[in-house]
């Protein structure tokens, strides 16, 4: 078993043990998956958005969890309010950039949230994550046609941009610092016809970044949890309805030790330029 | 069989004949359950929160149920405008003060409910309750370190103190008008790991109410259909999703005469000071 | 086969391989569902409210699809800026009046989209659609007392007079465009007791007439597709809640092929006044 199997138990462990409270500020199409997501995995959550009490639920969080879809102008206020509260507490924030690159109203909104507040995790497809970058970074586009390194490198190089960690999922997801970069072989391919597992894996990042400081560590060892609780769905599905059912069942029976011996997570050999 | 078991009967035979309309004003984590559970109980919910609206629609209602989850100014504004034709019309309200005493918009915005409208019905947890009273009240804490006799004192006090029927729900729910104390002991310990199964306990005991209008026995039959309902899906659940999908099937197939026989309702001994 | 039936065939084998995008604003109770229904049927939903941003979404999409249930102002001047945009380059509304009749602000802000947009598409529940009407049809009433040909001649010159085509969902489903009438069979006695069928339907009946832009074939067998989904959920389903997950399960799982045979459309025999 490799440390980082090891390391992916004993979160899993923390947040069966200390149920962290998430707060999630998140849109209206994936609220109520995302919270069964989260009660199923061990945590709790809790979702709230007003102006008068973003500030003072975040205190009581051990990570917030910001998505953008479904946007309001009044939301992306919320959701700056409540940054700043976590950034003073240093409590962990995750950002998932539903639709960046979509529009511009949404590109802007996931912009401004990282330029406003100190991000720990942004997680999110391919490209939406390259929509966050610079044009320069922008035009080397991670996608199907490029190798798996050279998609590192693009990641890398993004990440040092945005100075923060970048979890991008796809068939293989692929979690990076700037410097180190994993890869998460974890998954099923029913997982895109269900609304909301995206922005599901995003709030698990919140729980496992919520009992591991390390939020690299978190971050990959979520996405390898979330992964293989897929898979041990899908092998009871017959379709993407019962798919979203068994997941949450999964989620819940999922013990450290099963997790330990399934997560597939390998440090990349990407060239750290 | 007690009189409240053949009641608890009668009542859900009422509600499968004359469906009554419930109109919801609810938070978005909870809506689509709320309203699966409705239907598969055999009531008709309608959501509408625009204030435009909910004094028409509260006028076709058999019940107006509130819930201040995901809650902000102007869904509290509808909440109070709805209130007042209700209390004209003599409909009931149930309120669900989702969050009270986590933060102080949502326990000011509860106890500002409480005071401009009559609410007939108030469901919640035992912290959630206990932030609505007087702080003197709201010290002796309804908890676990609690006998089930002192339980039932301090909530009459609260439940005369707000002059309502309070619903605390927990591994046993108590139901007192301040007078009369009631105790249901179905339920399943999945239910916590699905989301809004508090919150559509709230919109049965609507149901409920808008069949029976002594409210006490209302809620109390209400706790027991729902919480046998959860027996029968924790049968044949394997974790929190399908225990999720499993209690929509148990609250439509279930029978009058099943409720009769599967309600484990006792009034409590608790001396009434 | 009948000529209709290969066509639905057809259109469900485009929604698959082309997998257009769908934007949905549409009421908080069921965008969950809706989504993953569209999911499972092979298209791509995206839920995008926000004025900000409604009439650039729209521009990538293969429909509009408007849902006024849970409505408020706000959203209807959205519904009414996407509508603009997506009339300019002839893609199609499909408009799902849920409630109008209930109320006045849903009655008024269905005809009032009705009355600044082109909607290719009406699909709601007979009361609703008769709401529609000025008050002349409205007092022909399409009722369960009605004779289908005579709920066939009322829909016909109603739709004439909007000028659209209207779908109204029942036991059996009738589409028209004012001049042809098509009943649908198929369908499950089920569908009632989940929230958010006819929604999703109305989404539906979006998927499809992305693909096929004689609408009123594209209403037609988009219901004929939904329904037949009913009908294979109906014969695992044990509930309600194992329905819904059973519909998206074969959703998911029909095949041109099944749809083809199993689709049960007629064109009426009402006389064509």
């Amino acid at each position: 078993m490799s440390n980082i199997s090891l390391t992916a138990a004993e979160n899993l462990q923390q947040i069966r043990e200390n149920k962290p409270l998430i707060h999630n500020i998140t849109n209206f199409v994936v609220m109520n998956y995302t919270a069964n997501v989260l009660l199923a995995t061990g945590a709790s959550p809790v979702m709230a958005h007003a102006q008068n009490e973003v500030e003072e639920m975040v205190a009581f969080a051990g990570s917030l969890v910001l998505n953008i879809g479904t946007l309001s102008e009044s939301w992306v206020s919320s959701m700056l309010m409540a940054s700043q509260r976590a950034n003073t507490l240093k409590t962990p924030i995750i950002l998932d950039p539903v639709g960046s690159g979509a529009t511009a109203f949404r590109t802007a909104s996931a912009k401004r949230i990282i330029a406003e507040a100190k991000v720990s995790v942004i997680r999110g497809n391919a490209s939406e994550i390259l929509s966050l970058g610079s044009e320069q970074s922008n035009t080397r586009g991670v996608d199907t046609s490029q190798s798996v390194s050279d998609a590192a490198q693009t990641a890398s190089l993004l990440a040092r941009e945005l100075d923060t960690i970048l979890a991008i999922t796809g068939p293989t997801d692929l979690v990076t610092d700037g410097r180190r970069v994993f890869n998460v072989d974890n998954g099923h391919p029913l997982m895109p016809y269900v609304t909301g597992t995206g922005c599901s894996a995003t709030a698990v990042v919140g729980a496992f970044a919520a009992v591991d400081r390390d939020y690299l560590r978190a971050a990959t060892t979520a996405l390898a949890f979330f992964g293989l609780a897929g898979e041990m769905a899908g092998k009871a599905a017959t379709g993407p309805g019962s798919f979203m059912i068994h997941l949450l069942d999964a989620l819940y029976n999922m013990s450290p030790e099963q997790l330990e011996k399934g997560c597939r997570i390998k440090e990349s050999s990407a060239t750290r330029s």
